[in-house]
């Protein structure tokens, strides 16, 4: 079998991150894998949710939207957020509150709005690990203005999706080949190989264990990855 | 480390599922897991959403809702579905049309409502477990009004939890345990082993592949018991 | 005219309460009359709306739902309470309040969540008679707990149906004869006799005064009736 | 006891019914009650609900609002109609359709807005009373256009308030009144003396059945009053 | 060409305003042009939106809605405000505050409802026109009550509209002109002549600086007989 | 006065159009002017609104929003659109249908989303400026595949805003001159020269038409500068 675009399967597509894309937010971001464009602005605001205040602990949320024509025919704006939009807002705040210390943000909240301008398969996993970069990027500004006294950060994580397909395993799933896919696991990892969230879904057939023993070898090469694709970026900022 | 309610590590809650408990449905059950207590309802519709119509395909869809005082204390009536309830009307969904040959159903619709009546967790995967049984009635009394030809089921499905709490594995968590634990899993396999689901977030800790490993050790044996108990409610309906 | 049970015109359908069905709330009931079952659960707060902040005074209210399968066929789930739903619960609320002394209640609101698990007419006269019962129950536990000095509770309060069916007085309708009625009433009053609700709507043919009386007879003997199956509930519980 | 505007006991506040106020509808009429106003507007449409397509047979309903300054202190314009709007308009609705033949309507929709340009309670009752001559002119109008045979009215209906205030009886309470009532009637009768809707609501204290009886008998007055009000403004229509 | 009514190009149509039409607000005002009827009444209340909280400041705000049957055809209740009644509002708060001097109200809302009773285009300007004399009675009662040590009042506003119709300049349009103009002009002026507000929209045809010119000549002539009809009201309240 | 970035009272801001920025819209582009960025995607759809089957007629209609941190501190999305936001939709709609023959178009919509990058004032002005470029792009497409006989476009437009601050005419306003304006103007224009749309609004001080005259001189010299950049990139897409 040969992928639509030539990869090998345990090849990711070209993921490029490009830091400080937008004027106002405490940190941008921009993450090109393939087609799939996603924008993640951070803001920082000085309060958090009703729980935690009082608690002197930070907060990390995210939101997730497509841009009507992000899509290959338009799909209409949401109004309130559908459910898979809600999972996919939950999965990204969850997998970045893994990375830091909330305990050390002060009673802040980090709002992450992640933005797909253009939709090839792997929004979400893009989001997670372009998020990533625009929060190290607003905490890292706020140690830099003497806000908080060290980088209150536990691990890089980084995310991808992999998919078996007519029994292969293929990482970095793109649109042809995810409408195809028998399950569909979308992964989160530490940059130590821990994993934050595995999540893996028989579309049609389910699955054996020794299959997803070979998705979760070909997520954690993926990530590896990924993980030092992040470093670059947050290095050149 | 002892369980609140003395349990092995890796033993299920009692777990019972009561046929028929509602007159109108076309399939109902109640099944209790420990404190925990779920009515699911299935209702037949001679017809199919859209995007299938004129397919001859039927359909399988769920709505999962708590009563307000399931809980310790009373939870408002979501108005609109928040994003936890819409993830866990999806995946009970999503499950049980892994557990039927949609294309065997003839364009009718199967709404599973699964009411939570009391809550001490592993109500998603409870709900899961028993409407597995009450869309088997359903769709068997089709058969026996001789509107299907035969069973159209590929495969009994039923599903569990297992934690991290304090390092350790354990089984089907209650109420105490999964406020603390590490990492949370819900699963969901065929009576053939084979998993439909694997669900595995990290609330504070990432965890291992060899923890993920124990991890899905523990469902797969309580996974073979809820099978079990599901076969004698069938047959004894 | 023979009725589809078999009752005589005057009489109510078998109606048993049990108490304590749900192991959180403050005081719970499930009230079955004839095929009609109703679980009713009462939740103390310890405060009230804004409306008596600061008067010392207290408050019950009621929300009532309909499970969607407790229909003959499914009734999709209310996101906004419609017109019928919103009328009931109103009623459900004002007759409760008319049972207690608020002023004696403290600052605590006391919400009754009325879920009807089975329906065949009469279900908003049920909610009424098993919610009295449980919010005894929620009362007693305060006084039992020293939190009230005595039972702030002025009368007790029972409801039922009354119908004309093609010139009949039939008190307490089923679904079949609920249908077919030409008026259609439900009567709230207390145990000394007196009434706190009337609602009498002529649903085809207006009715006449004598017509009211009679209906207005055959009410006080079947709440006479329900009020002593109240009593043995709370009695027993 | 004297009344806050010097009525006796039984004595209707001064009403009058203007017809033809709006240039557009089919029928409108303005109908004054003491300080309370309200613009009853039919509009006929060529169509039905759903649920009477291909009956042959037509529908009445009925819409109700306030301004928002229609009342002592601004009340907000309500974007979903709450549960005493829902109630009014459902009363309303139901009360109409008691006067009409809706077999002989044939497939039309007449929708009675009723909108209150000032409040000075009673206002669901002048909104009933008013609304009858507003149906009785738009469907005239049928019949002088050819459009019906002959005129589908059952009888006149209309319909006041009755009040027990500190223990005795008030025929159309005027605001004052009814904010101090023990008990609340409003009650809708044909012209033939038939009852159409009693609902009697004990606001503080409950009512006996002898007190009842006297709010029956001074509704039955005051309604006959009404009648004559109503066919002098239709008379001279 | 002759205007449906008769009137020259440049002549109002018949104007009325009607001071105290309702007992409650603190300033109320029926307004007729034409077939054209707009309720206008201020309510105010001693608090300021959140932005303005501490200022001394005060706020005018409009609310604008037509009754269902004001149209020729029924129109449905806007629940949600819709973008051209929202526009209306916008426009109509926006005039009025270009009318009195903010800083000298006090902390207190003046919110002006405009709910329209009839309408034959021109609702959005005799809104305007009537509002201001509505927001002029309820701020001299309030000089009057010595709550206001003087009439914060920077000038008298009004508003007419404009069209270009087969390229002729007409002013205040009808219903029938309004449909068939080839570009729609609403003005607001103070009584010195200078401009609030200029929107001028070619529904169909772009039109030229020289049209642009006579439309603004026509409307000052409007709006000055406007402004002495809205000063004889007031002279005569 | 010297404006905050140097420039003349009369010139614009830096402007650049950027053809085909998307993959998937019929028509895309990303109009930049000073920091203020929107991105235009046109769809094509082959059906229309109700009110237009079967008319063979098309239309354009287009949706407008701004990211969360399009702005200096994060805007909240909006569910509903707020007014701003419907006003500016139905501006950028109806400024699109008065540069296209809509009777040519055949029975298809154009749909029109403008999405906020960056927002520095003048974001809807831009908006219409860059959407009648992708609309052209869109459009031509047609005319390509030879779906459309003939490019139906009537003629191009442009719009900019003026803005009145301490009495000097500025053309093109930047934030910060936007928040202090004593009068804000949105002008839309044809390549001839004709206006389709003029608004004029006086946030703190009404203007004089001699102002006026001003404000609409500027406008006409800066649309004409946007329409031969809008010339240029459609040349070179």
């Amino acid at each position: 079998m040969t992928r639509p675009d030539g990869r090998a399967n345990d090849e990711l597509r070209p993921t490029k991150i490009t830091c400080g894309v937008q004027a106002f937010p405490e940190g941008s971001v921009l993450i090109e894998t393939g087609m799939t464009r996603v924008l993640c602005a951070v803001s920082v605001e000085d309060n958090v949710p009703r729980f935690l205040r009082g608690s002197g602990q930070g907060w990390v949320t995210a939101e997730y939207a497509m841009l009507p024509r992000s899509t290959l025919t338009r799909t209409p704006r949401e109004r309130t957020p559908r459910g898979r939009t809600q999972e996919i807002q939950r999965l990204i705040g969850r997998s970045l509150r893994a990375a830091v210390d909330l305990e050390q943000l002060g009673e802040r909240t980090f709002t992450v709005d992640c933005d797909v301008l253009q939709a090839d398969a792997g929004t979400r996993t893009a989001a997670i690990t372009g998020s990533y970069v625009a929060l190290h990027l607003a905490i890292a500004a706020l140690v830099d203005e003497k806000q908080l006294p060290e980088l209150p950060i536990l691990s890089a994580i980084a995310a991808t999706s992999v998919g078996i397909v007519d029994g292969e395993v293929l990482l970095d799933l793109c649109y042809e080949e995810d409408a195809d896919a028998d399950a569909d696991f979308n992964i989160v990892m530490t940059a130590e190989g821990e994993f934050v969230e595995v999540q893996g879904t028989a579309e049609g057939i389910p699955y054996s264990r020794g299959a997803l023993d070979n998705v979760l070898s070909a997520a954690e090469d993926g990530i590896r990855q990924l993980i030092a694709i992040q470093q670059d970026a947050i290095a050149s900022a």
